[in-house]
């Protein structure tokens, strides 16, 4: 098996508030044409130690990829230090620079002199073509190695490694490949999961399952490797299936579909609408349903009803039900998807108010206090939440317990 | 100054899935007594590669610290290896046997016989008691230099580190602090900005300047050292007010505020109010201005109009303003902002209307063509975008455009 390393570059990768990430989805594509990950490092802007990190990788591993300080200014060091590390010159590619004058043009702007430096590559090396930046890649071949250079933005990176790089890796990673799965799940904490389907995956000792915990919910990842993909697939898809019965509903996507995706794709099957009003979460929901292209086939319209007027003006709610029972509560959240539904004309509504914090809790109702309200075919309901975790987590955790429940009711409806 | 490196062991470490996080708080507790982060290292249990980057490591940097693999299992190699990596023995320590046995007897168990294995310390190696686990850390002293050995719990490592060896490391690092300042920029490029700054920083060596893209904004990072923390706070002070005269308005934060904080500001400075109007960011600017605490001084509601229907229904844009010029137009733009103050009676009120994509972009209007209104005091205007990216970042463009025009009206109004 191919091994690899990861060399992450830039300064701000060494301070308190920024890491590395690129290299987590780097190993997960690495991983999937069997080539093993076995040493990462996160090196600053610093000439002599990271000559020698990518001169010690390119001894000790087969595949050696960087990532950054291809930039325009003085602190991007990564082509000149890896053309030395590897004993080569940068060469001034002339077609290079006509294109980069081209990008600045489309953007309305001439090219400043500073660019020119992006205009040079190590001697000898495939040039990688970035559409979405104005840093070209590089691939170079070292007595059967492999050293590709690529800019820090995952949005630049990403396209251009599949591109270019994957498909030659996977020509000398000798077949064997790995298959992977993700499960999602809502609504049960991670020992309630692994308690159910433990006796499952150990049944299954072939497929390496992994149970992990983000911030909305559980993840069961499932991993095969073989040399026929399909048999790997077909390992995978049968694993799945047995978790999912035993877990059933929770169980939202069954191959790393997002919350969001899920219920978009529910309604577009049925060709319902939604709209959605919500208090503490601010506009979150709104923005998570329409992440999705092609949303606007069944999302509406929302409503950020922050203040108690705005609660009455935009969505009809009576002046009685917010001082008799307060904005917190089931009367409120109800009154909400309601009034959203029947103004909208949709055919589901969904609503969230609740206590974000840090201030605002009591004792009766405390931080993390959420209801979340439905409207649908068959009347309004609503459910209560008390989340911990900070004001972030509390917001994105209501999102996803009212996408969660919206999925649900329409699940029930069919 | 010292230096340091931080070495995180693991194989776990090197999935997809996980990365380390101890560096980022070992970072700020290192800068925090003026030590700088040079160099870090993610390393499986590979006996191999782990004596080598302890090695190197020890040749490179002052104060290298690793975190993980003291567990009592047979792929828990950091114990033998660091010994290996400093030419030193492993010695048998009895009170560490007693301790554990003990230990264990709390939690009313025999210990397991494989638990002895973390009985044994480097030879020459201070003990760290680790209060909430089995593995205790090492700290050694080597011509100098400092290797500190923890365990990979944070709960475990940071109190031992806090304790036993931040104390030695303080004492040796000459008392000289490091201060930080981070400016943030919009509506400029990196290179731009850098074109005008550089011969301002340029001129001030004893600060450490980067221009760092992030997806929004431009930011530039200021570091300065003096063994005077009020010295350093001084000498960035003034840097930064010369990068703000130079850049005028688009520096719009200079100790690190959002911009969703900076508009939050201004806003509640004034005892103003704000309501949003959004299309095709789904909600995304409501979230932002909410994501601060305390929002509700100031921003009152949105609506996220995302069909024709509701831009009509819930902010009373005209129907042939729509037929005439479509939906994503200066002038749609416009009535959505006017009809959302209106409505709210808010003092200002924003919109936002665009082709996020990847669909619906046309010769004319292409994908990240977007409309930012505003409607404040003065009454009504407009400015057009056309932002490159895919639908996330034309997206999070667009919202940032949205709040700096709102920040630039208001800054004009005063």
């Amino acid at each position: 098996m191919l091994s690899a390393e990861i060399i992450a570059i830039g300064s701000e990768l060494l301070t308190p508030q920024r890491t590395d990430t690129n290299s987590l989805w780097l190993t997960e594509r690495l991983n999937s044409i069997g080539v093993e990950v076995r040493l990462k490092t996160i090196v600053g802007d610093d000439a002599g130690r990271l000559e020698e990190t990518i001169r010690d990788a390119l001894k000790r591993s087969d595949i050696v990829i960087t990532t950054g300080g291809l930039g325009p200014t003085e602190d991007d060091i990564t082509r000149q230090i890896s053309a030395r590390a590897v004993g080569r010159e940068l060469v001034y590619h002339n077609p290079l620079e006509a294109d980069l004058r081209e990008r600045f043009r489309g953007w309305g702007r001439e090219m400043p002199e500073i660019n020119k430096r992006q205009a040079f590559v190590i001697d000898g090396a495939e040039v990688l073509p970035n559409p979405n930046g104005s840093a070209v890649g590089m691939l170079l071949k070292l007595d059967g190695k492999f050293l590709a250079i690529f800019p820090g933005p995952p949005r630049e990176m990403r396209p251009m490694f599949d591109e270019f790089v994957l498909p030659v890796l996977k020509e000398n990673s000798g077949g064997v490949t790995v298959s992977h799965r993700v499960l999602r799940v809502s609504g049960m904490g991670e020992s309630a999961v692994d308690e159910v389907i433990a006796p499952i995956y150990k049944a299954c000792p072939n497929v390496e399952t992994s149970i992990l915990f983000s911030r909305v919910e559980i993840e069961v990842h499932l991993t095969a490797r073989s040399e026929d993909a399909d048999e790997a697939d077909a390992v995978l898809a049968e694993l799945s299936e047995k978790i999912s019965d035993a877990l059933g509903h929770a169980v939202f996507a069954t191959n790393g579909e997002t919350m969001e995706e899920v219920v978009g794709r529910l309604l577009a099957d049925r060709g319902e609408t939604l709209s959605v009003a919500e208090s503490c979460t601010g506009g979150l929901i709104g923005m998570r349903l329409t992440e999705v292209a092609g949303s606007s086939r069944y999302f509406l319209e929302g409503a950020v009803v922050y203040s108690n007027g705005s609660k009455m003006r935009a969505l009809g709610v009576a002046e009685n039900i917010l001082v008799d029972h307060g904005a917190v509560s089931a009367e409120t959240a109800e009154a909400m998807s309601a009034g959203m539904k029947g103004l909208s004309v949709s055919d589901h509504a969904i609503s969230v108010t609740g206590i974000a914090g840090p201030d605002g809790g009591t004792d009766e109702k405390p931080v993390g206090t959420v209801y979340i309200g439905y409207s649908g075919p068959k009347g309004t309901r609503s459910v209560k939440f008390v989340f911990p975790g900070d004001r972030e987590l509390v917001r994105w955790r209501a999102s996803q317990a009212a996408l969660d429940y919206l999925r649900r009711q329409i699940l029930k409806l069919s």
